[in-house]
């Protein structure tokens, strides 16, 4: 934790309090790469609407656009609120290093979202969560990764 | 299982294939409510360049823009392969019904994508994850939830 760690932190929270105001959700989150802001944004879900647009979700979406780059290796994301299962697998995806939150799950259940129930009902078998998953075989399935393994233009990402 | 779930998973494993051709991830959804599709995409990852790009959390964008809500109740999303966990937690939150693949994540992670070390990663403790997560306090944080609580405007997702 350093002063920047503060100031940045302290920038997520208050987009997440403008947005509110807005009539958004209460989560907002920057994204830093060399102790500059790469790209911030608050949650959007209802704006948009775009369920997936969590404000982590945007942010990295927008740090990406602006860096020309699946791949934000070296930054780090500072958001209001520790990131939900989707923007945490977000986060792994992007590569970000580092990611720093001040409110955590409990926190957000206390104010009515789901992030902990998530966090417990998809590490349940698929057979047993409470979201109903089917594993259901098809003649073609796999030859995808057959096709990838192959390809000679594959971009690994 | 029935004839539309084979013909859809199907489709998104077709979706799948067609994708490695142009050069993207081997990975495809489709999104259907009462018998008909509403939105299908491939994975564009690579080619937005956007790491969240993966084909569920694509055609859940779409499905919500096309019928107007974040809110995708009595849909029913068909996937190539088993959602990573950012795409279940996406899943979770447009409220679709029901989630059926074919591929599961051992299968992507013998095409060499890292969904099952992800779904490991992220059950344990912040502090002892691969990826660096640090919980820090700031003056202002946990008041965004209090303006929530009580705001006039606020639309629950």
């Amino acid at each position: 934790m350093n002063d920047a760690d503060i100031r940045f932190l302290s920038r997520a929270v208050a987009l997440a309090r403008e947005n509110v105001v807005s009539g958004g959700g209460p989560f907002g989150a920057v994204i830093t790469r060399n102790g500059q802001i790469v790209a911030e944004a608050a949650n959007q879900v209802v704006g948009i609407p775009d369920p997936t647009a969590h404000a982590e979700v945007q942010a990295i979406r927008l740090a990406a656009a602006r860096l020309g780059t699946f791949d934000l290796t070296g930054c780090t994301i500072y958001a209001s609120c520790e990131p939900c299962p989707m923007c945490l697998g977000a986060i792994y995806w992007s590569r970000i290093s580092r990611a720093v939150y001040a409110s955590d799950r409990h926190d957000a259940a206390r104010a009515g979202f789901r992030d902990a129930e998530l966090y417990r009902d998809m590490i349940r078998d698929p057979d047993n969560r409470i979201l109903v998953c089917e594993r259901i075989r098809v003649p073609d399935s796999g030859l995808e990764f057959d096709d990838w393994a192959n390809s000679g233009i594959r971009i690994d990402y």
